[in-house]
């Protein structure tokens, strides 16, 4: 049987991700399609633009068989983080393959590098310090840690490794060292990115990147939207919009978080994930700004990326304390958790369920009873992660949802509310 | 010499603010007069309207010699903090006199009662405890426990002790009882309060009350305000919101709160000061209702008064650890902050200068070099509830003015920007 894998965000699902969908099922023929999403929170340190059950139904519709919800612990980490509970979800699911989208869309490249990335030997780990030490973020100084490793010993791969630092290759990656690092058996595949890039904001049409549509969505120019996502996207945005619970924009959150940041000293930082090299006193010092873009400005180095600063600034809120951060980063999720599933996920989730290393997590509200029945079953969890990755899951919900503009979403926003979407064929 | 102490909010100052100004004069016939004022946030459990600054130039010239700032852990204080802080404020400035405002104007009743509330006898405790028990308020409880304690002791005072329940008199006898607790030789003066009651929100004319008169402003409806204070502060008050610096209303800050709230834990609760008897779990339950109305009535019980809710949820926000706050109750406060004085005040000050027992503040940026100082003198201070005290004033403020409506006024609210205001007579 084989059992395709998508690590996937769709903030919003676009015309490119459908066209990746389909590559993919054309490369695997998979019995079953299973995309791990990220679930409010998304990777670039932002909330997601409609909640994630609307998202994940439409990924359904689309021809996803089982959406799973990527824990906020990952999705709001860096590549790193992000690809190991990404990959170690999909892995606890039983996918046989990985299809990732990347700017070279070639595995070779990519298999190379990330083997340097596992091993770490004592050369590149030098080179990586002398780099970060001078100064350059850790996407840069990791590529040129790289360039002087391989200079010398592979002479095609030196004058490659500029590839490596573009966002979906250093994803890519990430995946490929993640899959290594558990000895998984899922065989990873590249296909090469269509349409516009990660972070490129134009609009390209039926081929602009979620950054546009977004753009187009902070701007209310509906019609561009509906020229750039499909048909059934198109709907669910309207639909969440018009019942008061989205868009919910990056600069929704700017009146919270500039009094927040405020109250956090930086002896508190300590406590959380991230806070290294100073951050902590260019947050405090920073915080004093007028405006959330005058802080990010103020925060931002050579050395930090405004993404990663843009991450870390959820990270006092929803308590990503630093054990927290390292024992998700070392032990994985430690659980599942299915926020949608259509006929054919519904057959293959019954299958599996018996040989499953996780415990599923199908309504949240019952989650004492599922952790009850992981123990008896004893499978390999820490109860302890488990409880504190999920309340951060519960967490990222209640503070998504104080954003709607009706009160009445407000208090009906809660994940202990929410149920697993079962779309039966029509 | 006399030296007139008042105790104030000035949110705003108001035609009865001045009339008692000018009555208590009268009665005390001082050489100079001290009033000492709450910050940024007041007692009721809300953000001033105006910025201290602003509101302490205000008093200087409508009468007021010396102002001081009552640190914020007394003014977000219930009743007895409040006063706690107020009067050894006044009591270290060498305040001779002090005049209060009461619904009953007459100081033996409440001076017989604060007695009782002083040296709390057993039978007194005894029937506080069980109308507590009973689910009545703390004001409430207290009115009930000293009518069952002196009835058949003091006929006459039984009949009366209705009238302490009023917010005036309450204040009133928790000056009493401060003053007693440190066996100050303050005399106290009451007087019978003008014009509207403290929490009455209707548009009284020109003896409009503060409550009323916030209204005014959150209503827009600037001529009844211009009609209910003085010309200085309308003046204030036009000069501050057209520089973008207020109105502040406690409305503003729902936007902040929701959220906030929502990210604390039943268990961080217990760090801070007064989540008593379940307060801890129903703010976690109610933070998940839909506005910050809706909230506060989640949370109300008989025992619990609205104003108690609205101060506690900024304890969390301003770190008022259980600790901090019992320890301020205990010891007092650290230093005299001072916001603004006149010629005469500067007289009275250089005066006092050597004789007095804190540490004075002027400038908060020179706060170390008031700490060695008070050291060298060998002033009776904690140093480290110096500190902690003053930090939490300068949060307070850096919270506050994240709420202004330009960004610039945002970046430039910082408390170590501020310095004293001497008016010099013109």
């Amino acid at each position: 049987m084989k059992i395709l894998g998508l690590v996937v965000e769709y903030n919003p699902f676009h015309n490119g991700h459908l066209f990746h969908l389909k590559e993919s099922k054309e490369i695997v023929n998979p019995d079953c399609t299973v995309a791990v999403m990220s679930g409010n929170f998304v990777q670039r340190g932002e909330p997601s633009i409609i909640e994630k059950f609307a998202r994940a139904r439409t990924a359904i519709m689309l021809g996803i068989d089982i959406v799973l919800e990527l824990p906020v612990v990952y999705s709001l980490q860096d590549a790193g983080g992000f690809a190991t509970g990404a990959i170690r979800t999909l892995e606890a699911l039983g996918v046989t393959d990985i299809v990732f989208g990347s700017e070279t869309g070639e595995l070779s490249l990519l298999n190379e590098v990330s083997k340097i990335l596992l091993a770490e030997p004592e050369e590149y780990r030098h080179r990586l310090h002398s780099h970060l030490k001078d100064g350059h973020s850790f996407p840069n100084a990791r590529k040129y840690a790289i360039r002087d490793y391989v200079s010398g010993k592979d002479r095609e791969l030196s004058f490659r490794v500029e590839e490596i630092g573009s966002s979906n290759n250093i994803l890519g990656l990430e995946y490929l060292r993640a899959i290594r690092e558990i000895d998984s058996k899922i065989r990873p595949h590249a296909i090469k990115r269509k349409g516009a890039a990660y972070s490129d904001d134009e609009n390209r049409g039926s081929f602009s990147s979620a950054t546009a549509i977004r753009k187009m969505l902070r701007l209310g120019d509906i019609e561009s939207v509906k020229n750039a996502v499909p048909g059934e996207m198109f709907k669910t945005l309207l639909k969440e919009i018009r019942a008061g619970r989205g868009p919910i924009l990056a600069c929704d959150m700017e009146s919270f978080f500039l009094p927040f940041l405020r109250l956090i000293s930086r002896n508190d930082y300590s406590d959380f994930y991230g806070f290294v090299e100073g951050l902590d006193a260019r947050f405090c010092e920073c915080s004093k700004r007028g405006d959330l873009q005058t802080f990010l400005d103020c925060v931002k180095t050579k050395r930090f990326t405004l993404s990663r600063i843009r991450r870390l600034m959820y990270y006092p809120a929803l308590k990503f304390t630093v054990d927290l951060i390292e024992r998700s980063n070392r032990l994985g999720p430690q659980y599942i958790r299915l926020l949608a599933f259509n006929e054919n996920g519904r057959e293959y989730l019954s299958e599996i369920k018996k040989s499953i290393g996780l415990p599923i997590i199908n309504t949240v509200s019952m989650w004492r009873k599922v952790l009850d029945e992981a123990k008896k079953k004893e499978m390999k969890i820490d109860e302890n992660l488990f409880k504190e990755q999920l309340e951060r899951d519960l967490l990222a919900v209640d503070f998504y949802s104080s954003f709607y503009s009706s009160p009445e979403n407000r208090s009906k926003g809660s994940d202990m509310l929410s149920r697993v979407i079962y779309e039966r064929d029509s």
